[in-house]
């Protein structure tokens, strides 16, 4: 049942600590099952995917058709309405110019005693993009993910898609086409990841893996951290929505019942300072999941985890805010602008009463890959940065060597390190 | 033995393949006692860690010397030689100037529909730092863990540190004093871990979690993560050093066994074109172990997982390189800085003749947490940016949703998302 909460209550810090604390994914306990499967994609390659596709996916592949060839995608582009592939040209476009600023630059500088000191900054040589098939099967996601690992200047981007009993969905190739990704396999589950991550004889192996999938892709990607890299493992979605009495109560519930509509533990909030307010939504939301055509997600999801909790100020709104640290925080007041500096934990800020979080989602610019379940206290959504590594220079002249001599050598004998110390007086002829 | 390749010789690639592949690390299975420390913590908070730390580290605590007092922290501080002191105050000068450069700046901007966009960054709110005990207890891994986070404006940071029978290196309190750090715990292992991601009744929990450990420390650290933040598994250390004939044979052997006296699979490497130079380095590796006091773990490494490799270019020699992705790559080379854009696989670049790997250990100014085990294909040394996150903001006005709207119910719909449609459609009055 929806929670009704108020901070004046006795006992709403038990009540707010169960909020925060409340489990909306069931833990499936996959990883011994996954790692045979990586073991055997390991041991026989390109044979072991094939028997692992038939299994799983009912689809008898061969390393020639397992890779989709430029004709099906084209074909697929193809398929797809004009309507639908203007709207992925115009998110493809936005995404990428938001992106091209998240590019870090390089910093070498030489400082006072001539020591030469940097960043710099490369993109990794290959990524891997995993795509889930079935339900969850989005072509926002394509983008989300792509289009970052491009604008860092990944020169290679492999992407993995299952297609259960051959079937895979067109826009998904159609934003592959419009991302730039050539390169997609017709294979999911952990034995694709496992491919991505220790190559085959027919896909080559990547440096990092992104991208959403189930329980046996998460204990995959969980399994193969550290021979490559991978993004965060994504939980289920979320919405905060803060509101004063200027917000407009129909629109709120429009918003909330998006976040629940993901079903499977998804979870919506509100927070207002407004109690005729906080009450007018509740009525709206049933209203609305009358007129949805396949009300039962956004039923479930709202009745499961959904919140409404009433505050007796902003300023508690923002506290209670940071300790939720939710994946999507929405500011429907007044004065939006004021409060984002409030926020400190959170994913992706929407800023006033015309930006429903669903923008971000698609067309906005800003990535849908966010942290969430509380993570935000130290997480940040998916980016350019994600795609790139940081490399260290340091290079001393023989007079800064020198003057840096002792302190090392000091250090180095302190911690017990002689022959550290020694690769530094060895340089100086003393 | 230590390994004599020559990518001349047929077989090289094999043989290469074997050095590229070498495990250097034991895996031992610990992950179910760390598990059950976990839950311990959790379930019974500091009576939990006070029957750990006396089973474990022989050592009677109470809630009230659970943590050092400003006067232990003080006395250890005066107990360490000025020398030292001065060194580790150098060294934290010189660490906090380099990573204040680090800092990610905002950026807020309206793009040309009137669509506000950008990327805010904040600190996250505490961060813990573990600090092994016993042999591997250095005070420079303080200040490199210490100083990122201080500068990235982290409020609130716990350092725990075992102190086995009560016994503590009075140079850990220094360096902790000299970075600011005054929450310290006298608490180690798998238990401080769960200590620091769930908190206790003495200790809060924090939200990311760095340093290194043992075998213990790590699995805890996988298993709490998602709970809290946390930074890579540092695996052994390792050098590549790439030198042509103008290099000094008796500079690089004492690099090489600066390196290998980190024991415990530490890998040294020498690429060079120069044949000469690599039987000298080879007889000056030799007398050098002669003249350590203690050459044991230095004679051990080196014999164990070291390598010189000839190579006919140094073109060749950075395409090695790349394919190790070491996490110290040393240019011993007549002109080094025409080759550093050459090396795109690396923790950290060490620029010419007279930058010893030991300058970036402690005083260079640079990090010397760095990526192992050729991580440094996707990742990058500790800095500012492991204690931060970035929170997107999006915010449209009127207009801007207006034109963005028909794109938006698009996509929703075609990912059979309607109450996402609905979200912004209910905004536009059609």
């Amino acid at each position: 049942m929806t929670a009704l909460l108020s901070s004046a209550e006795p006992g709403f810090a038990q009540a707010f600590e169960t909020l925060l604390g409340s489990k909306r994914e069931a833990s499936v306990e996959v990883s011994e099952t996954v790692a045979a499967i990586i073991a055997d994609v390991r041991a026989r390659g390109d044979a072991a995917l094939i028997d692992l596709t038939r299994k799983f996916d009912g689809l008898d592949l061969t390393p020639q058709t397992m890779r989709f060839s430029s004709e099906e995608i084209e074909t697929a582009y193809r398929a797809v309405s004009p309507q639908i592939r203007d709207a992925l040209t115009l998110a493809h476009k936005r995404i990428a110019s938001h992106h091209e600023k998240q590019k870090p630059l390089d910093h070498i500088y030489t400082d006072d005693i001539g020591v030469t000191l940097g960043s710099r900054w490369t993109p990794v040589e290959a990524a891997g993009l995993y795509v889930p098939g079935g339900l969850a099967s989005y072509p926002s996601s394509v983008l989300m993910n792509a289009i970052p690992a491009k604008v860092a200047g990944v020169e290679r981007l492999a992407m993995v898609v299952p297609t259960p009993n051959g079937v895979v969905n067109p826009a998904i190739l159609a934003a592959a086409k419009i991302a730039g990704v050539t390169e997609i396999y017709r294979v999911g589950g952990a034995q694709a990841i496992a491919a991505l991550a220790f190559g085959t004889e027919t896909i080559a192996p990547v440096a990092k893996i992104t991208g959403p999938g189930n329980a046996y892709v998460a204990a995959a990607k969980r399994q193969v951290f550290g021979t490559v890299g991978i993004d965060m493992i994504a939980g289920p979605s979320e919405v905060l929505i803060i509101a004063d009495g200027s917000a407009n109560p129909a629109w709120l519930a429009a918003d909330l019942l998006a976040q629940a509509e993901h079903g499977a533990g998804a979870q919506s909030i509100l927070l207002t300072t407004d109690e005729a307010l906080a009450k007018a939504v509740l009525a709206e939301v049933d209203r609305q999941l009358a007129t949805l055509r396949a009300p039962d997600n956004a039923r479930r999801g709202w009745e499961e985890f959904g919140a409404i909790i009433t505050v007796g100020s902003l300023d508690e709104a923002m506290s209670l805010a940071n300790r939720i640290a939710s994946e999507h925080v929405e500011l429907a007041l007044d004065d939006p602008h004021s409060w984002i500096d409030k926020i400190r934990n959170a994913g992706a800020i929407f800023v006033g009463h015309h930006t429903p979080e669903s923008i971000g989602d698609y067309v906005g610019g800003s990535n849908h890959v966010l942290p969430t379940a509380r993570s935000a206290r130290f997480a940040s959504g998916l980016g350019v940065l994600d795609f790139v590594k940081r490399t260290s220079i340091l290079g001393c002249t023989p007079q800064a060597l020198a003057e840096l001599a002792d302190a090392t050598v000091t250090l180095a004998e302190t911690e017990g390190l002689e022959a550290h110390g020694k690769s530094v007086s060895i340089r100086l002829n003393r």
